[in-house]
């Protein structure tokens, strides 16, 4: 007899005659006549109860079945006459797949998040760290179906690296030499890192194929143990041909308003358990990201709005200050309560490859803010002059031989192009509302956490 | 008024009014009345032809279309009298923008696969390696269609480890501190390296989630320079809770089915390209993988075929051997003519973590064989009791605290389950026919080579 999954099952609307399941235990309750036993098979948040009664053939594994432990139940699915479940199964035959130590560390009742980081490997078996990593695959899956609907090619951009991508940010280093071996003599014959971006690489793809994108790992080597930073974590970074600053903004912010109604539909029993129990104003915001129009709003008159602001910022503002997580947070939140497009940022705060503003001062970046999470997305139409790209490499003292590739593109048919890039796990936050970005991530590494 | 891309516009049956194209110049041919122009945009193999006369708005930038250059065009879309194309572009209007200086590397000639490497950034701009880079996102995408459609979760397992997933290969350390700092020092607290394979963290995600797969980098610090081995590569890895080796080879073979079906009606202008140029046994290939029932063989039944064969073998064959690509082919391409799927290994020539057979001396490993590539596949039902694992360790002298976490997997709700790996840059070598896998990568990675 063929398993079926939970999912399936309580998606039925008659009852069954035969079904074969599989999963893990979450609770087993006794009375006098009957066992009620949860099961749950992680693919999807509710369980299902099975009911035994002393005749059920493997009635006898009964007193092992515990919490934790693996069966294979078949029997009839019945409606059901207890609250908040349409069905049952009354069960024919009980299997016990797996026992359950007695040091099974999930028993029922609520566990800090803080302890289940430290059994990672168990964590996903509970909802919350179910419901995410489900959350997780449909927001992989999504984002994926919108660029292909959209005509964008998937591209593979290197994780090791010999370039840096103008110091977006500390590398790693890759070797396979030991102690004060010379770089020249390592596998690659130089030094080498683990990528902080495929943007760069995705410029040369674009402007073979037009619509491209990159989705995966990157890497930050900054000692900074905050909720919001790990050292490895996934980046989404589509690039277009033929497309200026505007068109850059409308293409990410249908993305995000696919990717929010696509998991709204898709995973509302998962969203809900967050809406219930991590963050009360979830439904709000993403019924906002999904259905306001976002706010486009220059830097400057960014500027101008905090300055007039009421609130009392730890960072003062002014033109050319990068600006901080509060006063990102300020406007998206409590200003204009929706997601905002900053545009046209300082060239000084800015990297030598953004495109410079006729006024010769702002480049043009876009930044989307949005509540709770400030940054998601930073992007910006790329310098596709040649002339001007090798004065702002000057000025930065970057040495062109370095990015001789990357001039090359410049030269042989350069068009206007922008792309930008999305940090997976802030996507995971907004969309859930969970606070630490390691609980978003099935085993982070962060400074000294290796773990698994 | 907005562009149209030429996959779009070759898709139409009916001609055009007024169509804006935008891309680069394959080639300009001029006579005396009329310029003809190939336009490719990249969204597929096919250029559009652009008629322009000396009176066309934009007609003096002429001189200056050359190879490689970018243009927007404006015009009509009007049957084409000339051979191999349905339409072409009458042009109204001619922008140029994007020159291309005269060094441009890819003029209208056949060029060599290794001079192309030397030119990654621009080799997507020919018609086999734009083929090859669609091609291999469209697969991407059929993988994760399938699996979304099979009820799996994609999971991201990490690519920094601290674990060696038993040694399937060398590994390139990562650092951030230099000289002889000891590891404890390190960022990390020890030594970790990238990823050889997602398997352990996996199984995890798979015993809380049921189906989940990982498709992601990995990497091998084999100093080796061949054809067929990258420092970095892609792997995709499945795992399936209450799964068996059968069920296994079944995913598998559906897979591989659905991949190339798709592939086939997704693809078919690009792989028309490799089945006339590269390989021409590749649709036969192709039919064969999509439509046959793949050979299901024990290894010690493939061990009496090799040794049965009238063909002389570099390597000898006997019961224990690893099996050689030779080997392998043999049975795929010449014996059986099909994919063969190989299963009941040795248990000395493969990992701990295979689930011991009966026989005690065989495990239930499972590979597929195919043609031209050798194994495509590798993979195994996993040993899911505490005590046979711990066995297996305990032989193989591996410490297992460093595995505490995944023998807490077998400790608690244990259940048979499986999973492989599949090599994706072999799958697009069989796809494609090519035989270099440097030549599937947008910017390979092999010893010495670190370009881009």
């Amino acid at each position: 007899m063929k398993r079926t999954k939970i999912k399936a099952l309580l998606a039925r609307t008659a009852p069954l005659e035969n079904v074969l399941i599989k999963g893990w235990v979450r609770t087993r309750r006794d009375t006098k006549e009957f066992s009620f036993i949860e099961v749950n098979d992680g693919s999807c948040l509710a369980s299902i109860q099975v009911i035994v009664d002393a005749g059920t053939p493997g009635a006898e594994f009964l007193p092992r079945i515990s919490t934790g432990a693996a069966v294979a139940v078949t029997g009839e699915m019945v409606p059901s006459p207890g609250k908040g479940q349409a069905f049952e199964i009354r069960s024919r035959g009980l299997e016990l797949v797996g026992t359950s130590q007695e040091a099974y560390p999930l028993q029922k009742k609520r566990h800090s998040d803080e302890f289940l980081r430290t059994i990672a490997h168990l964590r996903p078996r509970t909802n919350k760290y179910g419901a995410i990593m489900r959350i997780r695959s449909k927001t992989s899956h999504l984002i994926h179906r919108f660029f292909e609907e959209e005509g964008f090619f998937l591209i593979h951009t290197p994780i090791i690296t010999g370039s840096d991508c103008e110091g977006a940010g500390e590398m790693f280093r890759i070797t396979t030499v030991s102690g004060s071996t010379p770089a020249s003599d390592d596998f690659f014959g130089q030094e080498t890192n683990l990528t902080v971006s495929g943007q760069l690489s995705a410029e040369m793809m674009a402007l073979a194929l037009g619509d491209v994108y990159t989705f995966g790992p990157t890497f930050r080597a900054e000692n900074s143990n905050t909720s919001r930073h790990a050292a490895e974590f996934w980046m989404l970074e589509p690039e277009m041909a033929f497309c200026d600053l505007t068109g850059n903004m409308d293409i990410a912010e249908a993305l995000i308003k696919y990717v929010v109604q696509g998991v709204l539909e898709s995973c509302a029993e998962d969203i809900a358990l967050f809406a219930n129990f991590v963050d009360k104003t979830l439904m709000k915001t993403l019924t906002s990201l999904r259905d306001d129009a976002y706010i486009r709003l220059s830097y400057a008159d960014a500027v101008e709005i905090l300055l007039k602001a009421k609130k009392p910022f730890d960072y003062p503002v002014s033109f050319g200050i990068d600006l901080q997580s509060e006063h990102e947070r300020y406007l998206a939140e409590e200003h204009f309560k929706k997601p905002v497009f900053l545009y046209n940022y300082p060239k000084g705060i800015k990297p030598f490859y953004m495109r410079m503003n006729d006024d010769g001062e702002t480049v043009a970046a876009m930044d989307l803010l949005v509540p709770r999470i400030g940054e998601l997305i930073g992007g910006s139409q790329r310098e596709e002059r040649e002339d001007k790209l090798q004065e702002r490499m000057q000025a930065l003292n970057l040495p062109e031989a370095d990015y001789w590739w990357y001039m090359d593109s410049r030269r042989f048919g350069s068009v206007p192009h922008s792309g930008f890039g999305l940090g997976f796990e802030r996507l995971l936050m907004l969309l859930t509302g969970i606070s630490n970005i390691r609980d978003v991530i099935a085993f982070p590494r962060t400074p000294g956490s290796i773990d698994f």
